[in-house]
């Protein structure tokens, strides 16, 4: 049986650096050529990264990343990998539009280029906004064997372009993707994938690419399938990884030398005639256990958090220490992302904040090593309420305002970049204060509901355990009941459900899209979804203001979630 | 020739309100068979309001949507209004999905109901992502009449369902819109209804609906034309408004039977046979001339604030009163919206502040007859500095937050909705403080260039002195230079190039999404383009966190451009 020897680039590039991401490409082939492989696969739109939004509509930056891809082909061969066929992602402008394009490069030059023909337009994905669909089909020859392509979403669909190369005959499928991290969606992409091979009647080689970018996070889970669907191997999610594989492609496809199959046109162009001579395969790299859900929303938090500091060109992050859960998850995944050294922690009291929440913040700092200090607010707050007379939750609210111009102070003194520390259930319901500890360039936890927040804290301090190391989140943080301790003795419960019910109900609201009468018949108190849902549709201009975050769900605010401001749309009403 | 009496009905509806909608429908039909109409048509999408964003993909929106459009058939009737034929759009939810459609309801029942075929999915349309396409035509028989319809964007496409409507054969084509305003777009809809009712062989009839919606501002612009392509009639601009006109209908089209026309399925219905008996015409209203630039952006300014707080619940705005060009175009245009009793304007003087900022203050307020208060800033600003030890920019920076918390403070206490004075150029080039002058829930001028806010300062006070009233903005603050006031001396050309070179640099580059080449080649300067770019492409992040405010151009902030904001992409690098 045909042998062939494939390298898979699970690889970071950033938007818009073009030149950064074409010397990724470099070198990463690079590594390819000295493992032997006799073929390489980027993820989609590797060179321009994913996804450039509005940029796709700039004419510059597409005749820049044309030119970038031409640039690349000629760098590639001048650093020695002119041998070894290369198919990589750009953003492609002809005399249609832009184009989601992937290329193959080769001995200098671009080889072979096509379009993706399925735009995806929902959730997260404005494609049909940014991009003209393709009609061709390029199948490229290597080693004797026919290598067709099919960019992401072209392998979500059924009788696709899939089927299209299953038609025209192909020895292999490759891949290349820029699908975001959810939830559970790596129990999706394997058995799409396996259909996918049946249905080509080829394997299928799957490159994704890892890293945040804004609030997206790519988790890579590169895979490659064999023709009857078996997992051959899968790669580890989020990090950079060089995958290589020694395959056996059974190969011997009927093919058809039609230049119309179905509705694509199919463009043949032959890189190499010769079968690759017998070896001894040596890369069986296995597959990557998932990781389980705790860990694998962690990675995915740590990463869209590292990637948006230094991408962004931050050293360091500043957050208010409350000696809750939300700021103490948020300190203890800095520390991953940044290393103690780069978190700075505040505590910021007002005549009202308890004793622990001083204790408990202190204890915070102790045990991860970020830099502390203490700013009461008193002062700040007096000269507000004192000069304009502010009374009941205009007064509370000073309270956190004045907070989050002092971390504003400071970052704009240091060059910190801040984190608000608020969680998806607050965002949800508008238990917040806009302006107040809104306030942020980052929220690392904007996607994660109340209770998961807690699940987080426990599974991280007993990850610590495990590893002999300090758990970085205080027992007594995790334990008590939460308070915004705005005014005393107060109550996260005064003003909400029960966190549990709470997230149950806004699960199904928001994941969901569940109306008034579902909720009934879920089982729900009427009088807790008519409150629940009244509070949710009256947030959405504070969720607007809220800073980007981590996007780990299937609906994360800002991202996915378009609702008008003025609505007079009131559920079950 | 046989005659019809035709009702535009130019409402202004509320998105998700299903009962005040259909409450409106209901009135303004009533207007219509008063005024001897023989059939009425309403705006897109007028029962649930436009645009619906993700509201349409709830299932529970969608089935009350339709519930609500039978429930108003059945109140029409009641009304007395079951004899005229109303055409009205409403979101539909059939087994495939959301669909953008309008029908006719007649005699208590919904008679004939089409899906738009043609879904926008550029600029601040996003339909592909919320609605099913169409394929019928529906016809309905009126008067002896054939009467088809075309929702909106079917109307912009050449050879589209309006073509079909030709070639199956009707007397007049009726069509409900949710267009927004921009600049001169009313320049470009009657050469675009004109052809198309030529490419229909029937007169047309284009309904628009008026009214802001968070950041669209619908101008209304309703006219009807001739069989020829000649404008008949057309209604004012920004305001509700019934429009009857008394009409010939050339008529005697060629009818074909056949049941697929082109690729559309037509369905045909008879809500009456008999020709409206020959009558003396009464109706002739004539042509509104469009407003003059200045005029009609001001109209959109007043219309766009007024819904946004109107729509919202808010009864009076609170702004900063700087002494400057913008928070006075602000009030001024707060005053045309909602009465100066309802303004409520404050100034808050630094260290910093010249004499005439509070003078140039008090003066405007004096004109206007808002409230004007006093709330100097220097004691809360003395307290984050002195405490945190802010220098240079930090403590720019906080003289702004302190006015942000003192204005959220007043609103907080008072339930006034806070204004953001910034202009679209400060927007563009970053030159604004987040958390500081940036803080509020609407931004009146956000997408006025700085160079139009003062030429409509001096057209709005030509238009008092005109109508013989004291002109509300101070002389002082349209000529004197500008400045942040945030440092001793600081004036804006200490950051920034002269403003009428800055506007045209960024209209090229953002209306007209130029790149660096082709900024060269229309002559600026190579240094100023860099500098004007670098500036832009920066403040991704900063746009973000601004509020919405009124779409007046074609390329608005926030609602047009979506850009990464973590990007390495810098034009001309």
């Amino acid at each position: 049986m045909p042998q062939l020897r494939i390298a898979l680039a699970q690889v970071n590039p950033t938007v818009g650096d073009l030149a950064g991401n074409a010397a990724t490409v470099v070198e990463w082939t690079r590594k390819a050529v000295e493992a032997g492989a006799h073929l390489v696969v980027f993820p989609e739109m590797v060179l321009t990264g994913y996804p450039v939004e509005d940029l796709a509509m700039r004419a510059s930056f597409g005749h820049a990343s044309r030119a970038a891809l031409d640039s690349l082909a000629v760098a590639l061969a001048e650093a020695g990998c002119g041998d070894i066929p290369v198919w990589a992602g750009y953003l492609d402008l002809d005399d249609v539009g832009p184009r989601n394009a992937a290329a193959v490069l080769h001995g200098g030059t671009v080889v072979a280029r096509q379009y993706k023909h399925h735009l995806p337009n929902f959730g997260v994905f404005d494609e049909r906004r940014y991009f003209v669909p393709g009609q061709n089909l390029d199948i490229v020859k290597v080693r004797g064997l026919e290598i067709g392509m099919a960019i992401c979403e072209d392998i979500w669909q059924e009788g696709g372009p899939i089927a299209g190369l299953g038609r025209a005959g192909v020895d292999l499928v490759v891949s290349p993707n820029a699908s975001p991290y959810e939830r559970d969606k790596d129990d999706i992409r394997l058995p799409l994938v396996a259909r996918r091979a049946r249905e080509a009647g080829a394997p299928l080689v799957y490159v994704n690419q890892v890293g945040g970018q804004d609030d997206l996070v790519f988790d890579g889970d590169s895979m490659v399938v064999g023709v009857d669907g078996t997992l051959l191997a899968r790669a580890p999610q989020f990090v950079e990884h060089l995958m290589v594989i020694d395959m056996d492609i059974p190969g011997g496809a009927t093919r058809t030398d039609a230049e119309v199959v179905d509705t694509f046109t199919v463009r043949r162009v032959t890189v190499s005639e010769d079968p690759v001579p017998g070896y001894e395969p040596q890369h069986s790299p296995g597959v990557a256990e998932p990781l389980p859900d705790e860990a694998e929303v962690w990675s995915a938090l740590v990463t869209g958090l590292r990637d948006y500091a230094q991408k962004n060109g931050f050293r360091s992050v500043v957050m208010g220490l409350s000696g809750g859960i939300d700021s103490a998850v948020c300190a203890a995944l800095s520390v991953d992302a940044l290393g103690a050294d780069a978190v700075y922690g505040v505590s910021m009291p007002s005549v009202y904040s308890s004793d622990h929440s001083r204790s408990d913040a202190a204890d915070l700092a102790e045990r991860t090593g970020v830099h502390y200090s203490e700013q009461p607010i008193a002062g700040m707050v007096e000269q507000f309420v004192g000069q304009l007379g502010l009374t009941g939750l205009a007064e509370e609210n000073v309270q956190a305002r004045c907070r989050g111009v002092t971390l504003m102070g400071l970052s704009n003194q240091h060059g910190h970049l801040v984190l608000a520390t608020g969680n998806k259930t607050e965002l949800a319901v508008g238990y917040s204060t806009i302006y107040g500890d809104a306030v942020g360039g980052f929220a690392p936890i904007k996607d994660v509901p109340k209770t998961l927040v807690w699940e987080l804290a426990k599974w991280r301090n007993a990850e610590a355990e495990k590893r002999g190391e300090v758990p970085p989140i205080p027992e007594n943080s995790i334990v008590k009941p939460p308070s915004a301790e705005l005014r005393p003795g107060q109550m996260d419960s005064d003003s909400l459900p029960d966190y549990e019910l709470l997230d149950a109900v806004l699960d199904d609201y928001i994941e969901g899209d569940r109306g008034y009468d579902d909720l009934i018949k879920a089982g729900f108190d009427p009088e807790l979804i008519d409150r629940v849902l009244r509070m949710v549709d009256r947030a959405e201009y504070k969720r607007r203001q809220y800073p980007p975050g981590t996007k780990i769900s299937f609906k994360a605010f800002g991202r996915d979630r378009r609702l008008p401001i003025t609505s007079a749309w009131r559920e079950g009403s």
